[in-house]
């Protein structure tokens, strides 16, 4: 059969490391397929610049549009990034009736509904594996492996530099923008880490994760996000006493009144599997039906790990590039017409445990007004614990375990209690998720 | 477009689950292929008997022969377990052109070759998921998910009723024989639990991931398989002491001069996510070129898992059952004649690290015999722990940890060890695993 022909648009490092791989393993790769998958372009920006891969056998070109209107490219790569040429190079290329792989979260997440209707159009396949988690196979795993069950959550640590932060902070007492530093000197974080460690990469990777598992369109804007920059070595101090640890997850839930989407610093007990998922690494839980618990670990980011997941695309579309489209996975798991219209419910609406740190007075009574307004709210307390104040200080620090409740009557009882005139600042709280699985049988 | 019609041989937990699952989540399920999947006919043993699903719209018969030969069905799905009227059924399903199903892991790790060539002849599909790990999708994360990866390295907790015997006896100190009895009347271990604790079933199940990992032909035989009965309380304590624990894992491994095979109890460092499993559940490592280390973790047996993994795979085959079989993911990963010709090693040929306990009379001189054995064969100590002789005993228990060597030179020296006057009975031998993974990049 006649090899498979790819275009890439962008030789970073994920386009060197692509290129790299349908290179080193071509031999298993069309033993695998039955047909060989070659490069035969590529667009860059500088086609001057080093790249670290093997061009000798591939046209290099600076104008992406001639690859998604190039007569002889079956599959266009996109790995540019952005949400604006690299919309419209794929919009062309789809037009075009070219199949599409991405390894570009932002831009499935903010425009894959519009995406996937021009490409369920023209019958070509669009591949966004290396967008969620690099290396895991966790698109696969929950449209594919998980097909049979109805999934009722998913929660992931799907930002490797915020974990890698969060690990930092934990094994070594160190503090956040210490850790930062660090991890942007290694390489691990940007310039401009905001998307990272404001959990906006997250965001897009939890819409994307959310769609798939209950088959609803893509809505990044509905995603609640708060990142880990306010974070003290206090909090991740004082978790690791209470027998939890901090992880920045993102969480997709399932009920019956609909489906909350949210990214936020969170206590995990120690003794879960996803606790114990350091430095870089990612991972991502799921709960569903027939399965019960189920996780996928793996890295996250880095050109070896995301380009696997490119080529694992690749081949899944070149494997089935002559069948009919209908044969082909859905891209959002349901067939088009039959996505689910289920309620986003805003972040009032979720039930959590909450972990609470406030400084008060340090004068009798104090404990009887904050327990007054919890109670008063049907707030249980799982643990308290009160740290005698320093000796040139007249505050004490009150640090709060609550059982589970809505977001909604904490977030009052919050205000409650910081409008107590014996409260000094604001109250710092934390979401906690104990993950407790029923049995599956 | 028509229902695809799927005949069940055995309604059993997995056979009962299975149509549950298909009935339960019908909507979803063809909302998701484009089509409905019905079961029309089940066979069993006693038709009179109480089934755990809705029977109503499936028509029993006990000749499971009838099945295998009906116009009206397109997958048969085997539930009955055994290799004998099993082989001969799914070699008549095959014959007649029909897909396969099965969750019977002997009998693919014993007569997959085999069956697969005569599947290939016939241009039918076999899926077998359900077969290794139950509702983890390890099968389609290590054939499709990673397929571009060259792996170097499969390492498993494989069997649920071992790794919740050896759960219980670290968390609770409890013995063997206590435990499994226990076991036993949870319905976690057979009534014969020879399968489960002799690590023959772990040997089925690394057998069938090491084929698809390596591309190479089932070969059942070649694992070397060591259960865990002879473990006792000391060693599971000794190894948590020194920052340890004691998995019986399966671990599949290539390197430039072949294959290893084996499944025996192994230490693993704690903080390895792996040997934080615990419980019936599951965990299947994979370490690969392209994306190093990754992990799948969920339940490994039961109803639900299984029944998960056997409707997973009936939807990968509905929704392509109408494609030409060669865009069908092939049945060993690769295509058939592009299997892998690897040699498969014996046990003396693996490095590994080791875990010693030996006995020796509490006298001058002894530790200096052993250690010289042990240099003598260029093997080194990492670790190593003497206890005094309780009052009434004239024998020391010494525990050494070794960095890795040759099997064949561990074995050499355990023999010189054994031989000294000075040592009283046998050694006992455990392999250590680190895991050491090279930061991927």
């Amino acid at each position: 059969m006649n090899p498979v022909r790819i275009g890439i648009i962008g030789l970073g490092t994920v386009g060197a490391a692509t290129v790299e791989l349908l290179n080193t393993n071509a031999n298993q790769i069309s033993a695998r397929i039955g047909r060989s998958v070659v490069v035969t372009h590529a667009s860059v920006r500088d086609p001057s610049k080093p790249r670290d891969c093997d061009l000798s056998q591939i046209e290099l070109v600076s104008d992406p549009a001639t690859l998604v209107s190039h007569p002889d490219i079956d599959i266009i790569v996109e790995l540019m990034g952005g949400t604006d040429l690299a919309l419209k190079l794929c919009q062309q290329a789809i037009a075009n009736g070219k199949h599409l792989v991405t390894a570009n979260k932002a831009l499935i997440a903010e425009h894959g509904n519009q995406l996937f209707a021009a490409a369920h159009q023209q019958g070509v396949a669009i591949g966004y594996e290396a967008g969620v988690a690099g290396g895991i196979p966790i698109i696969k795993a929950i449209r594919e492996g998980l097909a049979s069950n109805n999934i009722t959550s998913v929660a992931g640590i799907i930002n490797g530099t915020g974990n890698f932060i969060l690990s930092e902070m934990r094994d070594k007492g160190r503090a956040f923008d210490d850790v930062l530093a660090e991890a942007q000197q290694l390489g691990y974080a940007e310039a401009d880490p905001t998307f990272d460690v404001e959990g906006i990469d997250a965001a897009h990777k939890l819409a994307i994760l959310a769609s798939i598992a209950f088959g609803i369109p893509l809505n990044f804007k509905a995603v609640y996000t708060e990142g880990i920059t306010k974070l003290t070595a206090e909090d991740v101090n004082n978790a690791e006493k209470l027998g939890y640890r901090i992880k920045h997850l993102g969480i997709a839930q399932r009920s019956e009144q609909g489906i909350t989407l949210r990214v936020h610093p969170t206590l995990i007990p120690q003794s879960q599997l996803i606790a114990n998922v350091h430095g870089v690494m990612n991972a991502v839980r799921v709960e569903s039906d027939a399965v019960g618990e189920s996780l996928y670990y793996g890295p996250g980011a880095g050109g070896g790990p995301t380009g696997s997941a490119v080529v694992a695309d690749i081949l899944d579309i070149a494997r089935t590039i002559d069948a009919d489209a209908q044969q082909r996975v859905p891209y959002l798991a349901f067939q088009p017409d039959q996505l689910n219209d289920l309620p986003l419910l805003e972040i009032g609406a979720i039930e959590s445990a909450y972990y609470l740190r406030l400084q008060a007075n340090d004068q009798p009574g104090v404990m009887a007004q904050i327990t007054k307004i919890l109670g008063d709210l049907a707030i249980s307390i799982e643990a308290i614990e009160q740290t005698e104040p320093a000796p040139d200080d007249r505050h004490a620090t009150i640090i709060m375990l609550t059982h589970r409740v809505t977001e909604q009557s904490m977030t009052k009882a919050i205000k409650q209690i910081e409008a107590l005139p014996t409260i000094n600042g604001a109250i710092t709280m934390i979401r906690v998720e104990h993950f407790n699985t029923r049995q599956s049988s």
